[in-house]
């Protein structure tokens, strides 16, 4: 049997335990071409609360009663493709479920011995390369420009970070807890850390940033941008990676108009997604690897056990309860 | 005797009257290297009313009792420079006033039998190098694509939809007149051309560009600008070229947060000024004259006789009265 979270009702505001089901189903059969994972961890990630919503976006709604969206890591125990045996470890987007079947061509094998599997989740997987070519392709960082990114301890901004510090970069980070910020400081060589809930973000900037803000890579959106962006240096580059204080609104958020400031500072802001990157994603997965192999690049997991807990911990990420990577581990 | 517009107090909110004072000196002596200039149009521009704050901006503010900064276009009475002869016309920015002395290295020499000089101030000067870089560098903008231009009669939107048109876009001007309107549209030949005064800009906005908008090229800010943005297209590039609707606010404007429109649509929104693309005015220039010269670039001047009428003139701008780059004539 196969248990899945589906999506029972559309969240309005946070996303409540109600708004997931639980359902067990038999394993899937397998056409031409197909394997059947066996997963072994599932990745949770930010995006997801988008998924959730009946409106519009860059990829489609989970429909109501679907297997909600995302990658996982895990063996395959079935297969019908001629490129993929079984017992291989692959990456696939099949959802929030124990086993899940995909065209063997929409995965990605993963070799067990170079990394442990749940980093292609995370610095090897879609957070790395979301960090990798978004500070390095859309921010476009020198050496010595001072780069703000926020949510610094998490599963993007932690690496954001970390490759602006290989850069030669003055890294401010910004988190919310005096755990992530001590980790900031002390693992990730971050040169200042900001605790937002406790700490005026824009008397900060000021204070670590006295010639603005060369970079800003956000992570959150909200009041904590627009104290940054209004502190942005001539020239300053900004990258909308992430929305994470906007996605649980009910109506518009409002804030300061920000085309004044861009104009002044010949500022820009550029939103992005990392499968623009698709074609460059080799290039960075060797980048990456390189960097976690020679101890330059540090990563954090939050790993919680058992599939049972997954739409807790997906809420709990949403109030900025996790702590690196979180990743549902499976004892398949 | 020269009679000068100065700056008599920092205005409040929209510029008064009494803000200005218009005085009576000696024409200036020269030093060696200088030149003296007999103004014969000043031009007036938006981004005037920004040195008039005491805040810092990219420009230093214009000091209480100092001349109005601007440029102006003139003939050359006196001169102290080799290189620059009597009776030569230049342009140079000696601000609001009939006789001005400039260091001849800064001054800009003009050909009259090329184009009436009044054009140095506008689709051959400043304003047409702003449209001209601003949407060519800044906005990329590609045939077919469809190009939204706010203060579409003005000094620079007009040649903005010009050379829009000239890559083979559609072309959408929002204006706030019937007969900038009927400018836009009969002169011009933009596509649509959009009454923010009197149509629903959001409305208007999705049923003329149903794909949303790939290049918004903004002078205005605002309201006007919220409405375009929320329908910018994937991949879509907004230039922050002008903010005129912010200038005279007296208070932070507030509005809809972009970030998260910027992010599903991979946009991306970035602030210029002229200056940026110094090394490149020649080759901006050339083509310009190039478009004026074969038929496929029209300018409109809004002549006001008289130094008089400089500071009605200007105030009659920001409330959007002006039709055309507007120019001061002087009849010295």
């Amino acid at each position: 049997m196969n248990k899945s979270w589906v999506l029972h009702k559309r969240p309005s505001g946070y996303p409540k335990l109600e708004d997931f089901k639980l359902v067990e189903s038999r394993q899937p059969e397998l056409l031409e071409g197909e394997i059947l994972i066996e997963s072994k961890f599932l990745s949770l990630d930010p995006y997801m609360r988008g998924r959730m919503n009946d409106t519009k976006s860059y990829a489609p709604s989970v429909k109501l009663g679907d297997v909600m969206t995302g990658e996982a890591v895990g063996k395959v125990i079935k297969s019908r493709n001629r490129k993929i045996k079984e017992g291989y470890f692959v990456n696939a987007h099949i959802g929030w479920q124990e086993y899940g079947k995909i065209d063997g061509n929409l995965a990605r094998i993963i070799d067990p011995d170079l990394a442990p599997i749940s980093t292609s989740l995370g610095v090897l997987g879609m957070p790395g390369l979301t960090a990798y070519f978004g500070l390095l392709n859309i921010c476009k960082p020198l050496p010595g420009d001072t780069v703000v990114v926020s949510a610094a301890s998490g599963a993007v901004g932690g690496i954001v970070g970390q490759i602006a510090k290989i850069m030669g970069c003055k890294v401010i980070g910004i988190a919310g807890s005096e755990q992530k910020i001590d980790y900031c400081s002390s693992e990730l060589n971050f040169d200042y850390v900001i605790n937002y809930k406790k700490e005026n973000v824009i008397n900060k900037i000021l204070e670590y940033a006295p010639h603005g803000v060369d970079v800003y890579f956000d992570n959150v959106g909200g009041e904590i941008s627009d104290a940054i962006i209004s502190n942005i240096a001539i020239g300053g580059r900004i990258a909308i990676c992430g929305q994470i204080s906007l996605y649980n609104l009910e109506e518009a958020s409002m804030g300061p108009r920000m085309g004044g400031t861009l104009l002044i500072n010949q500022a820009s802001m550029q939103g992005f997604l990392v499968f623009q990157f698709k074609s460059q994603y080799q290039d960075g997965l060797i980048r990456l690897s390189e960097w976690v192999k020679n101890g330059s690049l540090e990563y954090k997991e939050d790993i919680i056990d058992g599939i049972e807990n997954a739409p807790k911990a997906f809420i709990g990420m949403m109030n900025g309860n996790n702590f690196g990577k979180l990743l549902i581990r499976l004892d398949n």
